[in-house]
C-alpha cells in the first residue's frame, strides 16, 4: 500500500520563483488526502501530474489566505474537469462563508458534490476503514489546527502453512482467521488468530503542524510520526519574531521532533528570506539529525516498516 | 517614455505547466496598468521582478474565476509587504461583493486603500492627465468588458531656433508654446504653437479583448490599436465551440485585427490543449501577418512612433 507526500507548495506567507503557497498532498493508494490549499495549487497538481478526478479530502488549517486561496481555483477547474465524485473539505469556521461567497461573487457551476466540515475541536475529525485524520489546536495568531494522518492497525501476515498444520482446511475460515477472528476446526478445536498471523502491522503516522508556534501539546498528538511536517518559517536568529508572528524556528521543530520520536522532521514554510535551505537545515540537524528542507514537489514515500 | 507589456498569465480557464492564469501588465514608466488578474498572478509578478509598491490600476474584465482569483492573494501580499499607495480597481458588477466577502472571510489587514470602481456603462471610464481607459462591452457569456488603453495626443517637438527666429525670448513664452498656447513677443506680434512645434504626436494604443466573442462593436473601439491583444482560445476547426463559450478563434482574430488596422496581434487565454502555438499561428498569420501568440512573460516595447 503505497503513501507519498508530494510538496505542492513550500513557501511562507508569499511565495517565491522556487516556491508556491502551502499545499501538501497525500496519495494513498488511489485517495488522496490534502492538507492546505495555497493559491496556485491546482497548477502545481497539472505539474505533479496528481489528476482532478481522485477521491480527495482537502483538510485547511486556518483562514490565513496563503493557506485557503488555492479552493475557489481548484473547485472550478474541477468543475471544468467534470470533476463528478465527491469532494470533502475541513477547516475551521469560516472556511463554510468563505466557499460560499466566493461560489455566489465568482460565478462557476459545481459538477460534483461537496461536504463541508467546520472543525470546532480537536480530535478525530474524520474516521475512515484504514486511515483517521486528527485535529489539535494549534497555536498562532488565529485559530489553527495541526493535523495527523494515521492508518489504522492491520492484522499480521497470513501463513498458510500453519494454518493447514492446525487443521484449518483453505477457504473461508482462512478469512476470518486474516480478519483477527477466532475459528473452531473439524475437530472442535479452536484457532485463534494470533496462531496464524504475524504481529499486527502498526499503520504510518504524518503530523502537519500547519503555521504555529512550538508548543507542548502538539508533542503527545504527533508522538512516533513517521513524517513530521514543521512550520519553520524563520531561522532561530529571529525567534522572537516567529514568537510574535506565530511561527516556529528551526531549533524548535528540531526539538519537537526529538520529543515527539520523529523519523524523518521537514522544515516547510519556508520565509522568502532564505533563498538557500543551509542556515534552516544547519539549525535543525545540530538537534535533530535526520531533517530535510521542503521544496517544491519533492516527494517522500513511507514504506510499512514490515513490507 | 517607455510603454511594456509584460503578458503575465496567457492560459485558458485552466492553467497548464507553461502558462499562469490570465493577467497582462502595461507599464508605461512607473505605472502599472494591469488587464484581468487571475490566480497566480502575484507569484508571476515575483517572477517577472515588477514590484508591489508602485501606482497601480487594476482592470478586470468579467467575474470569471480565472480573472478575477488572483486578485485576494496579491492584496494579502502588498499588504505584506506594507504597501502604503492606494490600488484603484476597475471591474464589472460584482467586484466589489467578491472583494469584501473574501477581505471578511480570509483574514488580512490592509495597509493601502483601495479606490474600487464598478463599471456599468462602456465608455472612458478612467481618464489621467496622460492617458485613458476605456470600456466597451464584450460578446461572453456574462457581463465582460473589453478595455483600451490609449495615451493622449501629445504636443509636437519643440524647436528652440524656430522659436529664436521669430523673436521669442527664452522662458515662460517658451515653456506656453510647448503646451499648445499663443504667446505675444516683445514687437507685438502673435506666435502660434504650429510655428515652433512639430506635429503633434499621437499616443500609444493598447486594446484587450478580454473573453469575447469576435462581434463588430470591437472593430472602431478598437481602431488603429498598436498593440491588440485577443482572445484566442480555441482554433479555428472549434469554431462552434468557441461561439458556444463565447471565445474567439485564430481565425476572428485575425480579421478583426485586419479591420481593426491593428500593428500588432497577439492571441491569447490559450487553451491547455494546445501545448505548441503552430496551429493558431498558422490560422491567424493566413489573415494577418503580423500575428504572435502570446507566451507568459512576453514582453512588448511599442516605441513612440516620433521616437
Amino acid at each position: 500500500m503505497s503513501l507519498t507526500t508530494t510538496f505542492l507548495g513550500t513557501a511562507g506567507s508569499i511565495p517565491t520563483p522556487e516556491r508556491s503557497l502551502p499545499a501538501i498532498l497525500i496519495q494513498r493508494e488511489n485517495e488522496q488526502v490534502m492538507f492546505d490549499c495555497g493559491e496556485g495549487v491546482q497548477r502545481q497538481m497539472i505539474k505533479a501530474k496528481t489528476g482532478f478526478h481522485k477521491k480527495m479530502k482537502i483538510f485547511i488549517t486556518h483562514m490565513h489566505g496563503d493557506h485557503v486561496l488555492g479552493l475557489p481555483g481548484l473547485l472550478q477547474t474541477m468543475a471544468l474537469l467534470d470533476r463528478k465524485r465527491k469532494l470533502e473539505i475541513y477547516g475551521p469556521v469560516g472556511v463554510k462563508s468563505f466557499l460560499e461567497c466566493t461560489r455566489e461573487t465568482v460565478q462557476f457551476v459545481l459538477t460534483f458534490p461537496i461536504e463541508l466540515f467546520e472543525i470546532k475541536t480537536a480530535g478525530i475529525i474524520c474516521d475512515e476503514k484504514e486511515y483517521t485524520v486528527q485535529a489539535a489546536w494549534a497555536n498562532h495568531v488565529i485559530p489553527s489546527f495541526a493535523y495527523v494522518f494515521t492508518e489504522k492497525t492491520r492484522p499480521g501476515h497470513f501463513y498458510p502453512a500453519k494454518a493447514k498444520k492446525l487443521g484449518v482446511p483453505e477457504g473461508p475460515l482462512w478469512s476470518r482467521l486474516q480478519d483477527g477472528q477466532e475459528v473452531i476446526v473439524p475437530h472442535g478445536r479452536v484457532v485463534k488468530p494470533e496462531e496464524v498471523l504475524g504481529k499486527p502491522r502498526l499503520g504510518r503516522k504524518i503530523v502537519y503542524t500547519g503555521d504555529a508556534r512550538s508548543v507542548k501539546n502538539l508533542v503527545r498528538f504527533g508522538a512516533n510520526a513517521d513524517l513530521l511536517i514543521y512550520d519553520s518559517t524563520l531561522d532561530d536568529s529571529l525567534a522572537d519574531k516567529a514568537e510574535e508572528d506565530g511561527h516556529s524556528t528551526p531549533s524548535q521543530a528540531a526539538r519537537a521532533a526529538r520529543k515527539m520520536g520523529a523519523k524523518l522532521l521537514v522544515l516547510t514554510h519556508i520565509s522568502a528570506r532564505y533563498p538557500e535551505n543551509d542556515l534552516l537545515l544547519k539549525q535543525a540537524q545540530r538537534i535533530f539529525k535526520n531533517t530535510i528542507v521542503a521544496e517544491d514537489f519533492m516527494k517522500i514515500e513511507i514504506p510499512f516498516p514490515e513490507d
